[in-house]
């Protein structure tokens, strides 16, 4: 028996400010709670309230000048407010371009869409701003734009509502995972290695409440940086350079100490953290060692501080099936296409009892998931439903997430 | 018989970034359309569809460092993203704080928030952007963070709907106009004078598609320029100087010659049309006259550029009672506590057949207007309604304007 089925589309557009990622699902919900405890493939899960469908999936790149206008604006100290305000407008033109591209590819009509917006700025800690804390996030396209050219309603701006709950307003995918991955006797920890790493730990059996999310450090950030410098290459393509070199424990462990990796989640990173500076240190720790060495520490770093945190921050964790239950890790990113890092990781992950698996082989494309993490968000939002996950954001409550536009 | 009775909170801040002006509001629809033709006193109308009171109104100033944020904000060539982002946030706490301050006053808990915002940008007309023709508005002011501290759903973004329906964004405050003053066998002017002058022409016995509103010219705007220039004062207060002048009637023919007066509304103007560069030319052209002779002139410019807008683009529409009807102008703005502008305006129109009459008197005070307006639609869209009047803005179509944001 279901109900409410709709078909969405996921709309997002990430910071490297390539283009327009569209996810074509069919959302639905179970009215039969029996059905909870049965696990299925995940592109048909069925769950207790919600199943999910991946119909299509697409990316649209930006002409090269709206790029260039989109990575000129994020976080501009001087900036036009009447071009962010046409630049607004604009986006949503081109993600009512890229929704009817894909109904058209797919032959489908979709009911609803979530469309993330292109991030101009994001602060999840409040600051000092005009005598008042305030944090601040700011996603621009115009929902308007969009909902009156592809003639459905649209949810837009997800992430003030966390923010305005005391969260972070990020990470928002922590409901997808939560619903692709619990599992009954199963604890999972879905570890995404972009260019900072994130871990999202769902205890077997748990709730949604019961979910940890948080960058876990450095994924192929400094990697990609000290390629940059040494190889002239923009990263280590199947980590064949780290390969080919050795690890410098010492580095490695000096580097540990740092205080971002003692700080208790819910925390994020990102350039402040892990950029330029902490790049210098690290290559300076390194000495004259060999430059593929480096690489292999550089490596290893990342591997070293996903094993840690998962020491530090999810293994104490009070879980009462815990111990009884299988925990895995679900690894998805570009990190696992280094094949160095993938087996730096298994050697450390095996010592703390988690077993290895690959995002891919789930059925949901590494891709496409953060447009239909915002299907799916959008789906919740249409049925009034709060969406956020407090324990991964920091919220201190739920939120029904983002704006509802209409055609 | 009533329903869907809600006690609606309007908030408006204008482009003088004052603070801010809340409206309460309780609005119901009459459930008998035969009251249609039933006219009654403003501060509770009944008509066909809806029914207003006024249950009170507030002023909350902006803390200086807000307004002056603000009003550096606005089409600002360099801006920081940065600050821009954590304005929208504290706006909307301060909103909040202006809601939550008014429910206390009057001892009411608010069922719904309608929110302008406060505008940074509007440019009504599309112009070429990075290869698109785009049109575009701002408001800013979080949502969300509204709805999270008032616990009530918040609609804001009211214009970028009507712009992505072809219209200009503006005026939206017509569908009040239209719900406050249509008449069964009186046809009227809402004429306001504020720094532009604007009407809202509702033809007697019409239906709100029939209504007409554009910017007439300036209304303040020069007087107060030009009080400043030569008097240096900010404006010509109860019209005591222009009345000891003598009006330069060579002068007043010669601007009206200008484009705008003989655009086709809807048209919208502002200080691109009116601001330094129109009064340099009006100054020049009074040549060596006395002072009060030139504020006279134009006091007087903005009398006679109304009544030519009447004359042009009121007069000659088709009406099938207008022959038969009263035309009455119903006057609100700054412009109505000029005595002298009053008095000129008062000798214009009386060849036309229009009789004038003080919107105060109506029971809507003119500075509550605006945010009673933006509680009326936010009550509009929150059962899906459109509320736009495409021939007021232009638009190809009605929209349900703005979005809503959920607590």
């Amino acid at each position: 028996m279901t109900k409410n089925e709709m078909i969405v589309a996921g709309v997002m557009s990430g910071t490297s400010a390539d283009g327009i990622n569209v996810a074509l699902v069919r959302v639905g919900e179970t009215e039969i709670s029996s059905s909870r405890q049965k696990p299925g493939p995940v592109t048909e899960v069925r769950e207790a309230e919600r199943y999910l469908k991946l119909l299509g999936h697409a990316e649209y790149r930006y002409p090269k000048p709206v790029r260039q206008a989109v990575l000129a604006a994020m976080n501009a100290p001087r900036a036009s407010v009447a071009d962010l305000a046409r630049l607004n407008f604009l986006l949503g033109e081109l993600y009512a371009d890229a929704v009817l591209a894909i109904e058209k590819e797919f032959r489908l009509k979709v009911d609803l869409v979530g469309c993330h917006g292109q991030t101009l700025y994001h602060q999840g800690d409040p600051k000092r701003f005009l005598g008042h804390n305030v944090a601040a996030t700011w996603q621009t396209g115009e929902a308007a734009v969009l909902a009156a050219r592809v003639r459905v309603p649209v949810v837009s701006d997800f992430r003030p509502a966390d923010i305005a709950a005391g969260g972070k307003g990020a990470p928002l995918v922590s409901f997808l995972d939560y619903m692709l991955f619990h599992h009954a006797s199963r604890a999972r920890i879905v570890q995404n290695i972009g260019g900072i790493a994130n871990l999202t730990f769902i205890p077997a059996g748990s709730a949604a409440t019961a979910v940890v999310a948080f960058d876990t450090g450095p994924g192929n950030m400094v990697i990609d940086a000290v390629c940059d410098r040494l190889f002239a290459q923009p990263f280590d393509r199947a980590g064949r350079i780290a390969k080919s070199g050795r690890v410098i424990d010492r580095v490695v462990n000096e580097m540990l100490r740092g205080s971002y990796f003692r700080l208790q989640p819910p925390k994020t990173a990102g350039r402040e953290e892990f950029g330029r500076e902490f790049v210098g240190e690290f290559v300076q720790k390194c000495g004259n060692a060999r430059k593929q060495d480096i690489v292999a520490t550089a490596t290893a770093l990342t591997a070293r501080s996903i094993a840690d945190a998962i020491r530090r921050f999810v293994l104490p964790r009070p879980s009462p099936v815990r111990k009884q239950a299988v925990l895995e890790m679900i690894l998805s990113g570009g990190g696992a296409k280094n094949a160095t890092l993938v087996a730096m990781l298994k050697i450390e992950l095996a010592p703390l009892g988690v077993q290895l698996r690959f995002s891919d082989n789930y059925g949901l494309p590494s891709e496409a998931k953060e447009a239909v993490a915002f299907a799916l968000l959008a789906y919740e939002t249409w049925h009034r439903r709060a969406s956020n996950v407090p324990s991964a954001t920091g919220a201190n409550r739920v939120a029904v997430l983002g704006k509802i536009s209409f055609p």
